[in-house]
């Protein structure tokens, strides 16, 4: 029924001296393809290592690592290192939690994804995108929470991917994806706003958030709002995207690693401001404590002095998020992987990958992880070659988190905020739905739906129904199949010509029956039906019972001594014997029989001579039936 | 794009000689055709005569009623009416009420269905199977939940109706619905098996209440026993299907009404033994009450002694009964259509036409009605006529709730069951099945999941669980379509054709990439790729950017200077605009122009000499390229 690729076996013989990779290196080409391809060409492998090369991508581009890589490598690893490190940050405070919460998941996932990885430019981490998601469902609860939700997403994930469901993810359309990032951009960015204003609640949904901040605009602080501009303006100004020949390699390096220097110039402000001065008028991040965390499986029972929950308990209170984390989790991952030149994703291994990281992180008392667009510009613009890069990010985090995390509590929140502002304004993407509104209104239907859905009453809702609704229409495409009904001639007969565009299963076979009855109704039930099955490519048993029901209507409407004839013509032999043959349905696998069954008929009814008949029978080289 | 009737113009002067029919009469040829026929060639109608004629189809027939039809009607009506009266007890027994409700319902339905109704041979009443289904939402309740529930069954009909959704019940395969009927009827069955043997009880679901069949065995009546294989075997012998020609009529009266034959006799034998003795070792059915039911609108809380309920806790009691009656009560109706000659049944004002019923029979205390298998059966013996004999049917029904209900509690309970049993029996099809496993596997895939899950966990469940299956497949047909890659060769230049078999959408976008990424592997992207569209019907935007990625693919693969050409061959027209043209990737219409893009490539890369092009360009016509 789906066939995997089929050649043509007449050809394969001359085909053999195009093919120059030999056939057992197709199964897998390693997606670091640029990395890999050496290591590819090599002699045939046993099974077991072709598997353990897919399961296991690192040893792919291990053995062929070289110094040259080993550079660029080093210098993405470290600009990447300093910019995820304000970056989780900033999202652990998104998230509601502590800020080195956010690092302890910006070192666990690159070093699992290291070796498991297999899109090279995913950077696992915490996102704004996840931390948005989940803060919903640990808002308000003991910070154990966080961790679980994180070890549960890992669980479910790897669940997903032994379970090889991945395949689900390819029902969720390009302009669901892009109006759930934009939603999820603006809800990120209205968060942060509040914090750019020094202004402090805690309100769930959109437009309940605008109207306190609205009506709080009075509280705003200045101090924080000019911290957090001041952070956007060099942000902006740090991109330096146009300049000359001279400075492009010196301004690279700035524009990448901005995100840090931005940080540091801030914490250096507030040092030397608390130098002279006892508080600072902005906020700062706080609750830093300098320290490595703990490698502890996570309990699956919380225990807190106000109350307990069982595992059970937990369930229920995380409710939807189990599900909902580990798929937004992965859909960055995804869109990642289809940006990159393989373009091919095995969304199972890296179902399982990413429930790693997220189970292990759980362990550091990480929040959940996935990878993020902002990363992926980043290790793209640095050159990144291979996912070493990530050893070198570990090691960087890691180091932060020993020795940094003190200087953590002279960060503003305000230029945090600002910098999460800036990485989100990437996923922010008017021009599709621009274009979608001019070249396709059923896609910006889509859109729109997903985004204000996703706005309004929250991404995981928006996400939900518009796969909802996007699976609803590719049913409702089975159900209304195009279906061409003309009244056409050959030889100056007519026929009725239906030309069925797709495969006819169950849902479409009333509608098909409605058509042809309607085309025989104006034809007064005098001319025969020629049914074109060419571009069927399936058939079930409801719709070929109809097709069957459809012969026996033609017979019963018109009287009986001259019921129309149902020409079936070029079905697929393999469908054909699904179909009842009644007294006036008849199988056709050329034009000539079909011109051969429309002269009989023609005659039949009287409608040519006989002379004609048998100059039609000379013609095309057929007996006379006479009765 | 879901063109309703499209008639090629230039054939459409052609085709006008042969259309003898009016354009206007074929909005709607009336259902009911055989009766109909002389009405709908009459003179053209105004607008809203034609929709009255739709709406109401008592119009289409009742001008043109003649002597003739209403003898056969009446014939047919008195022997539907002696039919339904022991069933519609008997469906009441089912449902957990007192005989009369069954009655109430009997009367009802078919008087509003004579004005209507559009299928002639649909009866309405109360059915095993609805009653099957709807004694799960009303037992141990108070009596006024039954009616409450026929209420809003109506309701949601003829708001299902009222919105079109008809087309949903396509969504219903052909064994889906044999598998919910052959599920039903072995629980009606069982069911009654134990009125049969004259045991007591009520436990839910099957296996549980075979197994306290089998325990309870040992209490069985045997004078219940007899009474009902005496009324089996009876019914069995008035069948009398092989007689002679000349009892033949005799034999059709004596069969259509051997029902009421059978209970005739068994309530004289319980007269007559209730003469000599005070009591009948027997069961009879009780609560007989004579008078005909009041016409009030049923309140909407309830009040009873042990407890009142409100509106709200009502619908939160019969849970999803109200969505589920509704659609169950439906489909007998739409599968009755699909047998009659015209074959196509206006769902959605069936829909309408069931909702009356059962809202105007809730407010004379009916149970929730439908058509009927073993009606539909009777009537086509009876050879019906028009929807008049409704009106015979209800005019005896009212007689006997008048007269004759004192005397139902002479009727013995196993008498009944084995009416219903006997009755049930039609729907019992395991000839279906056998047929799908040898012809199409995965129907009977489906038909086994349907019947097995209805008959272990409840028919309602096994319809969701079926439909959502059945569903899921289609859904799954657009992730996995039907694309053919072959390596083909025209005038000894190759390339890889693909030929997808449907509408590309975007679940299968990324397959599609697989297939030609693994291809152009194979062929070590050395040779052009060529897409055949012309089965393509539909194309969304996710697909046209996954086709335009495919050529940058195809660049990035191979090295810069060569790269491979993406030919999209007799690409529907009005879906191109939506693909990104790329420097490789380029529309064709025609096999000359395909071959010209190949020759022009196989020259830039070296495969072919220039004496080959030039001579190739002669042959095409085409001037050649020079760079």
């Amino acid at each position: 029924m789906y066939p995997e690729l089929e050649v043509d076996p007449e050809l394969t013989e001359r085909a053999t001296k195009v093919r120059l990779l030999s056939t057992q290196n197709d199964a897998k080409v390693p997606s670091g393809a640029n990395s890999a391809e050496k290591v590819a060409k090599r002699a045939p492998q046993p099974k077991w290592k072709r598997a353990l090369l897919r399961h296991v991508p690192v040893f792919q581009w291990l053995p062929g690592y070289n110094m040259e890589w080993g550079i660029d490598d080093l210098i993405t690893g470290i600009t990447l290192g300093l910019t995820i490190i304000p970056e989780s940050i900033a999202c652990a405070l998104l998230a509601g939690l502590p800020a080195r919460y956010g690092l302890c998941s910006a070192f666990i996932g690159p070093l699992i994804y290291l070796i498991f990885g297999s899109i090279d430019k995913v950077i696992i981490g915490p996102t704004s995108l996840v931390a948005l998601v989940s803060v919903q469902f640990t808002v308000n609860r003991p910070i154990e929470f966080a961790f679980l939700l994180t070890f549960l997403s890992g669980v479910v994930q790897i669940i997903m991917g032994a379970l090889r469901v991945g395949f689900i993810f390819e029902f969720i359309s390009m302009p669901v994806i892009k109006a759930f990032s934009s939603a999820t951009a603006i809800l990120v960015i209205e968060s942060q706003i509040k914090v750019l204003l020094g202004i402090k609640y805690l309100v769930p949904g959109l437009i309940s958030s605008v109207s306190t901040l609205s009506s709080r605009i009075g509280e705003a602080n200045m101090a924080d709002l000019i911290m957090g501009t001041c952070a956007i303006l060099l942000e902006r100004v740090a991109r330096c995207e146009k300049r000359s020949k001279a400075l492009r390699v010196c301004c690279r390096y700035l524009a990448t690693s901005r995100n840090t220097l931005i940080v540091f110039i801030a914490g250096i402000v507030s040092y030397i401001w608390l130098g002279y001065r006892e508080t600072v008028p902005y906020s700062l991040s706080s609750n830093a404590i300098s320290s490595l965390p703990n490698f502890t499986v996570p309990s699956l029972s919380i225990e807190t002095p106000e109350r307990s929950f069982s595992f059970w308990q937990i369930l229920q209170e995380l409710n939807v998020g189990i599900i909902v984390i580990p798929i937004v989790g992965i859909l960055t991952n995804i869109s990642i992987g289809k940006l990159t030149p393989k373009g091919l994703v095995d969304t199972n291994h890296e179902l399982l990958t990413v429930g790693l990281c997220n189970m292990f992180g759980s362990c550091v008392q990480a929040m959940p992880s996935s990878g993020a667009f902002t990363r992926y510009a980043i290790s793209t613009a640095c050159g990144l070659k291979t996912p070493m890069a990530n050893l070198y990010l570990g090691i960087i985090v890691l180091l932060a988190l020993s020795y940094l995390s003190p200087y953590f509590n002279y960060i503003p929140e305000a230029t945090l905020a600002a910098i999460l502002i800036c990485s989100i304004f990437t996923l922010l993407d008017f021009k599709l739905p621009l274009r979608l509104w001019r070249e396709s209104k059923r896609d910006f239907g889509i859109w729109l739906l997903c985004f204000c859905v996703c706005v309004l009453f929250g991404v995981e809702v928006g996400l939900f129904v518009s796969i909802v609704v996007t699976a609803l229409h590719l049913l409702f495409l089975w159900a209304r199949p195009e279906i061409l009904v003309r009244i056409q001639e050959m030889d100056d007969m007519q026929y009725i010509s239906v030309v069925p565009g797709n495969g006819i299963y169950f849902p479409a076979i009333n509608h098909l029956r409605a058509l042809v009855l309607k085309a025989c109704t104006r034809a007064d039930f005098k001319i025969s039906v020629v049914i074109d099955g060419h571009k069927i490519t399936g058939l079930d048993y409801t719709a070929a019972q109809g097709i069957s029901k459809l012969s026996s209507d033609l017979c019963r409407q018109s009287d009986a001594s001259s019921s129309i004839l149902l020409i079936l013509y070029r079905f697929p032999e393999h469908l054909q014997h699904l179909i009842d043959v009644t007294d006036n349905l008849v199988f056709c696998a050329s034009e000539a029989k079909v011109k051969e069954f429309l002269t009989q008929e023609s005659l039949r009814n009287g409608h040519i001579s006989l002379n004609a008949h048998i100059r039609a029978s000379i013609d095309l080289g057929y007996k006379i039936d006479v009765e």
